[in-house]
C-alpha cells in the first residue's frame, strides 16, 4: 500500500497509568488507522509527564513501557510507523532548547491551557479544599508607559498557602509545556497533528513558533503543521461523566474478561426506565454509548430501548456479549507482548534509532540555520 | 603533577567576539593556572550567548572556534584539561530540561540578573532613547488570599513600544539562563566554580537545584558546587573604564603589534602631570595599571611617576617594551594554531567525546533517580 509520505502525522500520549476504553477508541484506534494512510511517529510524552507530575515519578518507566504494550495490542505496527519514548531521544531535548531561544515568554503566559493546567494541578494539590484559583493579565497604555501586570489570586481556606508553594506549583518546565510539544511535532516535520478541539491552542503556538524561527532566519526549514481534525468515538465513563482514572469510572485496557463484565454490569442508564417495559431514552445511556460502538447494529437497539422492548439488564448482557471476544483478544494478545520485555526493549530501542535519524535531520538545519559551530 | 582530582572545576566564557586583555588576565590566565591544579571542564557558551542574542547569530560558530583558539594559544592543554564547545554536548541539552522541571518560575523571576539584563538587552534595543524599565513584584496578603503581582514599566519616550516587543526581550530561554547555567556545573559535578562578585547570584540558583533535586527525590548524586573566588587582575580599557567592546576601548588578543603599540600610546594618564617632570599619581593612570601585569619591577615604576622623573610619552614606551614580547610570542602561537581549522575540530571532536562522557554519567543517573524509561 502507497502511503501520502508527503503528510508526516506526529501524535504523543502521557504515560500517566494504564490506557483505558476512553483513551482507545478516543485516540488509539484512531492511530492505528492513520499509521496505513501516513508516515507517522506516535511517542510515549514522558517529559510531559513531568512537567505536572515531577514530584510522583514512581511509575513513569513501567507506566511507559506497559503504554506500548497496549500500543502494539492495539494494531500499532512498528513496519508501518515509528513509536518511541520522547527522553530517548536526546535530539528533543536539543531543539526544545533552541526554539526556547525565540519563544517569547509572553506568548507562554498567554497560553489558554497554561491558566487551566495550573488550575488542574493545584485543586490536586489542595484536593478537598474547593480552592479557587484565578489569574488576571492587564495591560494599561498610558502616554509612552506600557503596564503589564499579572494577578494571581488565591481564595477559599488557603490563608496557609505561602508564596513559596505557588511559584513550586508553575516550574519552568511546565511553563515551556507548549515550547517541547511544539518541538516534538516540528522536530520530525510533522504536516499534520490529529487534536482534539482543547489542544487547538498548543498547535497555535507551534505555528507561531514556526513562523518567528522564518522571521528571525529568513528560514524554510520549519514545516507549520495543521490540525487533523478526525471524528473519533468518544465513550463515557461508567458514570456517564468523561472516562477518567481521577473519577474511577474506566474500564482499563487488558483488564481481566470477568472485571469488564462486573463494569458493564454497572453502567449508569435512563434513570426514567425503572422497569423491563418501560420506554427508555438511549441518547443520556452509558450503555448505549458503547452500544453505538460495539454493536453494529446499534439502531435497531435504540429503537427497542425507546419501545420498551427490553430491560437494562439484559441491555447490558447483549453489551457485554458483543464487547467479550473483543475485550478476550485484545488480552490474549497483550499477554503475549508483554511476557516479553527484552524483546520490547529491542524493538524501542530500533524505532528510537529511527527516530533520533528523523530529529537529527532537522536538528542540524536549525543549528546550522541559527549558526551554531 | 598530581593534582587534587576530587576538586572539579567548570567555566565557561560566551562567544560574543574577540577574547579582550581584560578577559586574558581576568579569567583566562586564572584557567590557564586552575589546569595544573584541579580536573577542569572549559566550555565555548554558545547557547548562553542565545539567550540574549538568538537574532544576531551569523558570527557564533566563528567567534567560537575563535575563542578555542585563543584558549589554546594561551595556554589552555586539551591534555590537562577538557574544553569544548557547549551545544556540541547534547547531555547538557537533555539534563536543561530536566532540571528546568523542578525549577520554580519564581525563583527565575526573582533572579536579580534577570532584571539586570533585560535592562541590558532594552537598552541595547533602543539605545540612544535613554531607555528605563523598572519591574516590581509584590506580594499581598489579605486573610486568606495571596495576590502576587508583576509590573513592567517602561517609559522614556518609548510610546511606540508594543507589548509585542516587550514579550520578544525576554525569551523563554533567556529566563531560564540561571538554569542552563547550573546544567553546565552539574553535569559535570563541579565541586567548585570560579565566579566574580557578580555571578554569585546564579551559583545560588545551581546550589538551590541541587537542594531541591533532593529533597524531592531523596538523592544525593548532585553536588553542591561552592564558589572558588580567585584574586585575578583587572586590567582597565584604554579610557579607563571598564575594558568592553561596547566602549570600544580594548586591545584584543591576537592584535598585531604595531595596533597594540599605538593604542599604548593612546592610554589616559593622570591628567594632572602635564609635563614630563610634573609628579604624577599612578592609582588612576591606565597605564600604571597595566606596568603592574607586565613590568615586574612597577613598583619602582610607581615611585619615578610620583617623583616627577619621567614623562608619560616615556612611560607608555617602556610599558609596550614590556608588552611587545609577550604580544609577539602569542601572535607567533596563535598563527599556528588557527592554521589548521582541521586540526582544531579534529582536537574539539576528542574533548567533546569526554565532555560527553562525564556529562552522560550524571545524566544517567539523574534519569534513573527521576524514574525515566
Ligand atoms: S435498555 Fe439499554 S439503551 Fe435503553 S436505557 Fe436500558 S441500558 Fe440504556
Ligand atoms: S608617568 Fe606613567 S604612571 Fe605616571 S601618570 Fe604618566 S603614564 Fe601614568
Amino acid at each position: 500500500m502507497s502511503k501520502e509520505e508527503n503528510n508526516i502525522i506526529v501524535s504523543g500520549m502521557r504515560p500517566t497509568g494504564r490506557l483505558h476504553l476512553g483513551n482507545y477508541h478516543g485516540a488509539l484506534k484512531n492511530w492505528v488507522d492513520l499509521q496505513d494512510k501516513y508516515k507517522c511517529y506516535f511517542f510515549v510524552a514522558d517529559l510531559h509527564a513531568l512537567t505536572t507530575a515531577y514530584d510522583r515519578t514512581e511509575n513513569i518507566a513501567n507506566n511507559s513501557y506497559e503504554m506500548v504494550i497496549d500500543w502494539l495490542t492495539a494494531g500499532l505496527d512498528s513496519k508501518k510507523c515509528t513509536l518511541f519514548i520522547q527522553s530517548h531521544i536526546p535530539q528533543v531535548s536539543e531543539l526544545n532548547l533552541l526554539l526556547g531561544m525565540i519563544t517569547p515568554v509572553g506568548w507562554l503566559l498567554r497560553n489558554p491551557s497554561y491558566k487551566e493546567q495550573l488550575t488542574e494541578i493545584f485543586k490536586k494539590k489542595y484536593a478537598g479544599q474547593e480552592a479557587n484559583i484565578k489569574i488576571e493579565r492587564a495591560e494599561q497604555r498610558e502616554g509612552g508607559v506600557v503596564q503589564l501586570s499579572q494577578k494571581v489570586t488565591l481564595a477559599g481556606g488557603l490563608s496557609e498557602l505561602t508564596e513559596q508553594e505557588l511559584n513550586e506549583l508553575a516550574v519552568y518546565g511546565f511553563l515551556g509545556y507548549p515550547v517541547l510539544m511544539a518541538t516534538d511535532i516540528l522536530i520530525h516535520k510533522a504536516s499534520m497533528v490529529p487534536v482534539g478541539q482543547d489542544q487547538v491552542a498548543h498547535l497555535e503556538i507551534a505555528r507561531d513558533i514556526v513562523r518567528r524561527f522564518k522571521d528571525i532566519y529568513h528560514s524554510d526549514i520549519l514545516v507549520e503543521p495543521k490540525p487533523l481534525l478526525t471524528k473519533v468515538s468518544r465513550v463515557p465513563g461508567l458514570d456517564g461523566r468523561k472516562m477518567s482514572k481521577s473519577y474511577n469510572n474506566t474500564i482499563e485496557l487488558g483488564e481481566d474478561v470477568d472485571a469488564v463484565r462486573k463494569k458493564v454490569m454497572t453502567m449508569f442508564t435512563d434513570p426514567n426506565k425503572k422497569r423491563a417495559n418501560d420506554p427508555g431514552n438511549p441518547d443520556g445511556c452509558v450503555v448505549f454509548s458503547f452500544h453505538k460502538i460495539y454493536n453494529p447494529d446499534y439502531e435497531k437497539r435504540c429503537a427497542e430501548c425507546k419501545a420498551g422492548a427490553l430491560g437494562c439488564v439484559q441491555c447490558k448482557k447483549d453489551l457485554f456479549a458483543f464487547m467479550e471476544p473483543e475485550v478476550k483478544e485484545f488480552n490474549e494478545k497483550r499477554k503475549i507482548f508483554s511476557s516479553d520485555r527484552a524483546e520490547i526493549e529491542k524493538l524501542l530501542q530500533g524505532e528510537a534509532k529511527e527516530a533520533m535519524r528523523s530529529a537529527q535531520v532537522t536538528l542540524d538545519e536549525v543549528r546550522k540555520t541559527m549558526r551554531l559551530a
